[in-house]
């Protein structure tokens, strides 16, 4: 129906590309995009028909695989029905969506606030939080990313916040729990819990509890390392924030839906956050949306006074069909079991033994289809493969190690020196040992910069 | 294919709507949502089938009408093909949506970043000139709205801001032209076009123009009332702009892609800003979607710095495939020349027409399909129906305008003491006089609060 056919050559989408389309985190001169023609599953290819592995799932979101045909489906069926509506009215797949994602988060997260992403869910979980409290900060962890707005890039603890810090925005920031790079002096995972759980009291107390409206931690940081937090870690946390009237926000949006293997990251911890913000695997990023799921006492705050944040597609019909969609296909097809067994069978075995073999592993460390390999130049010192936040030369070593495993046929997800073993939830134990293939060659290279 | 059905029940919709959806600027007990069964061109309707006009455009986003045919087979097609994809890489749709609206900016607003709504434009925006610039400071008019996310809720001079405002986020705000309500006690248009450009400078002066790294401004402002500047106005603005170094942004969220009756409000002042954020009309939000179109200096501070901004579905390919197919389909049909037409030979007209009849009509004012009718209850003082800000009791004379406007079958835009008359841009002119009848029996209920 559409009159007017868009180009589908190569060449001309690339020259257009680079003419239009300003690129996110990039220096726009220096990038040269491959040219994507289609995706299914696990794979993505380009015109040449030069298929990919995808072991990025994208930005760490296509949780349930490219192109699930039931998606697809309710996205055509809804696209015929009604693509938009103002967040004022009610709807039906927007109340469908809201019950399905409440009957998953854990305990009493029961009212969904729906946004158009992770970025706007961590500003207005703040924003509720601040509001809820009448207290004005927020204490976020080095190793961490929130988004790229505002509010949630002040809270991030990673390098992409430092352009964009006003270091005015009440944000506190704290350390988490590493135990490979303890940032406590730990030698042990209970003395590492311990002592990142008096860190954030001493923090709390120094900085006034009576000032502090949340904490917000994701579950297990993600672009910043994957670290899964010890089991104590994060009940600790909770009795924190219970003993000083603090709300404490779980951010899931890369950790959430599956990826862990479990629906929630918080499920494996036994934790109930006041606000969980989610987005990426909700609907595996097939219509851009996110949200925060809203206890009940907070939900309270507001039922008589009005929450004073909102957005045009606040609760976007299109958005929430495919949520609604890839929620059925993901409980009906088993796909969080999964991720969950892929993790223990095929990636967690498989990773240690790569890590047996390779001088330039220092750690491998992770839960279902959410892993981090990280890469030494020394084992003993742990000296990262490349610095902190390196560009250019300094990060030629990570360089090699990616375009290694892009020419194997698979698409890594790369930060700092760690490749992130990050494939959709529904990749099979066939496709997650090629990838594994890959990375083993692309390690051979590591290690020529290993003692 | 989707094995389970989302229920269509109107009482179960708003059932689960009420337990399990929390919505945007609302107190959630206070709030009894109109359950939405489809729409279609002009018109939504219930579940007894029960049918508005859609004076409204939804939040003033839906210019190119309910459902449009093209619209929907472009994001079915898109959604068998791809839904989703990395920014990092090259895809038809990101490319040509990008170089359609390249085509269609003002000057060499060639190079386009995407978000997923105005807010998130904004945010970016306001991140570019600061770091083009190396200055910290923005400045905003009292009587606009820029964005619900941490930087854009404090550049908003709406009082959605209060509660957000931390007041220490570098920004400056200062009055905008409007001759209505002069702030600057002008007696001509002439006078309010010179002085608030005397009151621009002034203010960017004792502010010290090193410090301003931007001026943003709607380029008519919108849900503040519609006030269209006068002609001198932007032009003035765009001069200080070029003397002091400073970035001008230009808001287009709401009154881009059609709503003025041109493509972009801008258009009207001949005015090429350095920077332009669009969303809403960019695609009806169909999907969501917004960006920013950057001036070529703009873009060259990044070609070799990387920009420290970005989200994991910037240039999203179904919204891409949904503003490709919208402004085509908006070229083709002559949907922007309907605007204006409609504008000009019928709601112009008929607006006056009833401002003439009725006494609490203080003024008339617009564009296209972008017009503010403001109620008064005394001509003479120009005193407001209902105060700034009112809520509750205090508000209830505009509460009963919106209801008669709502009885009649017609659904308002309705912003404290003004009904804002924002339908399609492919309204027909009989549906326009459709729309003006209910405004007239509303605007008889607003007489009896005026003098």
């Amino acid at each position: 129906m559409s009159t007017q056919p868009v180009s589908t050559d190569a060449a001309a989408v690339k020259a257009a590309d680079r003419a239009h389309v300003f690129h996110s985190w990039s220096a726009q001169g220096l990038i040269d995009p491959f040219v994507v023609a289609g995706a299914e599953g696990s794979y993505f290819w380009d015109h040449d028909g030069n298929r990919h592995l995808d072991f990025s799932s994208q930005l760490v979101n296509t949780n349930i695989g490219h192109q699930h045909p039931k998606v697809v489906a309710a996205i055509q069926e809804q696209a015929a029905r009604l693509c938009t509506i103002a967040p004022g009215f009610a709807v039906d797949v927007r109340s469908e969506a809201a019950r399905l994602i409440a009957g998953r988060t854990p305990g009493d997260l029961d009212r969904i606030f729906f946004t158009n992403g992770g970025a706007e869910a961590v500003e207005n979980a703040v924003r509720m939080a601040r509001l809820h409290t009448g207290r004005p900060k927020v204490l976020s962890a080095y190793r961490s990313y929130h988004g790229a707005t505002a509010a949630a890039i002040n809270l991030t603890g990673d390098p992409r916040r430092w352009p964009s810090d006003t270091a005015s925005a009440g944000v506190v920031r704290f350390w988490g729990p590493f135990r490979y790079r303890s940032p406590f002096h730990a030698e042990t995972e209970e003395q590492e819990c311990e002592r990142a759980l008096r860190h954030l009291e001493d923090t709390i107390v120094f900085e006034g509890p009576g000032t502090i409206a949340a904490v917000i931690l994701e579950t297990v940081p993600g672009t910043a390392g994957i670290m899964v937090p010890p089991p104590g870690y994060l009940p600790g946390v909770r009795a924190l924030c219970d003993r000083y009237g603090i709300v404490l926000i779980l951010d899931e949006v890369m950790a959430g839906f599956g990826r862990t293997g479990r629906w929630f990251a918080a499920d494996h911890f036994g934790v109930v956050p006041d606000l969980l913000t989610f987005a990426k695997g909700v609907n595996s990023g097939y219509v851009p949306l996110g949200g925060v799921a809203i206890s009940a006492e907070i939900a309270a705050t507001f039922e008589e006074r009005p929450y004073p944040g909102g957005l045009t597609y606040s609760g976007h019909p299109l958005a929430c069909a495919s949520a609604v969609a890839t929620i059925n296909a993901m409980a009906e097809e088993g796909i969080v079991e999964n991720a969950a067994r892929v993790g223990e069978d095929v990636l967690g075995p498989g990773l240690r033994e790569l890590a047996e073999r390779h001088p330039s592993v220092g750690d491998v460390r992770g839960l279902g289809v959410f892993w981090a390999v990280e890469l030494v130049r020394d084992r003993r010192t742990r000296e990262p493969l490349v610095p902190y936040a390196a560009t250019g030369e300094a990060n030629a070593p990570m360089a090699a190690v990616t375009a290694t495993i892009k020419a194997a046929g698979v698409w890594p997800f790369v930060n700092m020196n760690r490749v992130h073993v990050v494939p959709p939830c529904t990749i099979t134990e066939a496709e997650a040992k090629a990838g594994l293939a890959a990375l083993d060659e692309a390690l051979t290279v590591a290690d020529r910069y290993a003692a």
